[in-house]
């Protein structure tokens, strides 16, 4: 296979020529589970978590399970791992791949999966370093997008709420530079701008953005709407204050948003969305329950790109 | 198949007859386990339990994959899921929904699980919520005694301990209305006593209860002693230690017992049984070993119902 | 078989014998892995750990899945299995006989699987019972030694470190005493001399053992260079910094070491190796990552031959 990755630490090696092969695989396997169930036969997946995790560490164990594959689980590693006892992560990483075909970490330390990946000869997946990355939920955001719009060129996505430390706004804002002629606003409290990092990243490879503070005049002009979570543990409390419910999806401002936008969300959500069950049920921008279904045929796409 | 039950949260859901299939399936699958190795192949459940559990959690695992099934555990929900991060749990249950085919939940909200079930189109089982319910341990003790007295009627049934707090006393109670002539004993400290809600059903259902309060009068008299736990973690230290210790099942008031009683527990038990174990391993009527590993047999049976 | 174990709690049990067969099934499994990815078919692990562990957990666990077994796993049993409500470990190991068909335990109090085992029809393994044994690491030790010189019998084997608390020495020094011509040197802080049992036990042996107090002049007269970590969750602050630091191995005195000896350690380690990764990955001499993976293969092996 062309592109044929060795890892996924940072979105930024997802070409678009690739992410459409992944896409595609992903609608194959969606629509036809059993022939990719044993794809990943006698392959063994080491999941270690060191920050909590539901819906990331299970779409892995069960993307891996569909595959064919096993998995072993360390979902507190922090404090039920050897490192309670004073190891290194880079001697953990070491030791794990005795054991398994391929790591899925997540790590409270930017640049940890990057540095896992140097040391050991399996594939090592990002599921999360800090406020670093987030590549799959960038791949499973773009291909929700691709497959509710049929598309991604040409789209324009608002970012809102917790820029700073959200590492999949990143992950995605790096994805979206590989596609045309998108527009990106960014919508976040003064304290929680997007990184300068980010904004040079974007201007280099001109994708053109803006930052707006005023939500209600953002969601009518997009097609996508990205929600984000203030993230209350990665902040000062005083922070926090100032930012959360600053940035609220209700029934009320839900009427100025288009009628073919979609709502994303990686989840977990809180206050910043506030809709009724009724209307997340029936109304089809509400997009990020399907989202999160696609978590599971992305990852099961992506396994089968690095290992099959 | 009729009667198939869409899901459990509630042991009212299980009528005679259909508890009748069970223990029935529950004996075909403990004498012929490898006839039914494959009858969940490629069926994932996942097993989320936001409090502390040996041998449900375990039970349902173990179930589940020697039925040929799948299964994600969360053993500690509350500290290493998305709650952690404020996420409802109705959210937590839909995400779920994505990447499995059944949802065992322990949850310490009275009606969790019915409310779980609601949102979700694949069965939600009850592993406990809170106060209310554990359908499944209900009917691993109904069927324990069916298969110890080769009948359930006309039995006289002895709960004792903590019957305020003991969902499983509730649950079995609701069961005991589904079989003909058995006559119910409470006993419980004054403090603890057996809910109203309880008594109105069985006063309804024409099922004959009393209560009382001297242990030593009344294991002399019953088929089933039926010993529970006082639920420590569920009251203030007062009521605790005014509990504690009252009621407790000792080889000088073993004595007392029928010989053709049987002692059950749901387990684990602190000092309300205090027999050593040569007793406990040769003495027929000390019955909650077996029971606990009828529990692996009817789960069995009822994920077989459930999904195959 | 002849030598069969029904159980492995101390490394006592492992006759010679025994161990050459089990090195030889290691190596057969390590070459062959397909051939016996089957042999465990329909079997159940209960790995059930009261206290933390990566490595030991992970390689039970991948140990028995890839010889086609599967596996439950309570990671943190102490908080979260039925012990929090006040279980005895005598009822659980109990509860979980029904369920599975072996044990795999790592518990705080000494002889805590020895008495596990009594109370089960099924094989328990001691994965670490407090300041008592730990056999599984000794088996992949002796393994080590004997892959890395082709022998075991004649080698002179330094121990450094923890001695008192070190579980993993006691089982190696107990093993050790199954060889011809050994000899050991044990160095440890005063306060963390070896016990007395065990020195009577290699008295009793014929097996001659010396004890230093100077790492650096021991280094170069021996074959096998064992460092431990000073396990400062099993003593007093005071004592943790009296001994913490004062056996380092570096790029120094690696200089001192035999051209053909190798560095030994149980892992994790923290500061007492102190050596850059290129050495580590590039000094023969270095063998504890090489020994970490072998634990896959002698735990492959003990598992096939307690179960298979």
């Amino acid at each position: 296979m062309r592109n044929k990755l060795p890892n996924l630490v940072r979105s930024q090696q997802l070409s678009r020529e690739l992410l459409e092969e992944l896409f595609t695989l992903s609608e194959k396997i969606r629509k036809n589970e059993s022939k990719y169930s044993t794809s990943l036969k006698g392959k063994m997946m080491d999941i270690i978590f060191y920050e909590s995790s539901t819906r990331t560490r299970k779409s892995f164990e069960v993307a891996m399970k569909m595959l064919g594959g096993q998995a072993t689980v360390t979902e507190n590693a922090k404090e039920f791992s050897s490192a309670a006892k004073g190891e290194t992560l880079e001697d953990t990483v070491r030791v794990i791949e005795a054991y398994s075909d391929i790591i899925v970490l997540r790590h409270p330390d930017l640049g940890s999966s990057e540095l896992a990946s140097k040391l050991v000869d399996i594939p090592v997946i990002n599921a999360g370093d800090g406020k670093g990355q987030h590549p799959t939920q960038a791949l499973l955001d773009v291909y929700t997008i691709w497959k509710e719009f049929g598309k991604v060129d040409g789209l324009r996505v608002a970012m809102i709420g917790d820029l700073a430390n959200g590492r999949t706004v990143r992950s995605l804002a790096y994805l979206s530079a590989k596609f045309n002629k998108m527009e990106l606003t960014f919508v976040s409290p003064p304290n929680l701008n997007i990184g300068n990092d980010i904004k040079s990243y974007l201007i280099e490879h001109n994708l053109p953005f803006t930052e707006e503070n005023d939500f209600n005049s953002v969601i009518p002009e997009v097609d996508v709407i990205y929600m984000t979570r203030i993230q209350k543990e990665r902040m000062s409390p005083e922070d926090y204050n100032k930012s959360k419910g600053k940035y609220i999806l209700n029934q009320k401002n839900l009427k100025l948003v288009r009628k073919d936008a979609r709502i994303l969300h990686p989840l977990p959500h809180v206050e910043e969305i506030s809709l009724p069950i009724t209307i997340e049920e029936n109304d089809p921008r509400v997009a990020y329950f399907r989202q999160a279904e696609n978590g599971l045929y992305t990852r099961m796409a992506l396994l089968h790109h690095l290992l099959a």
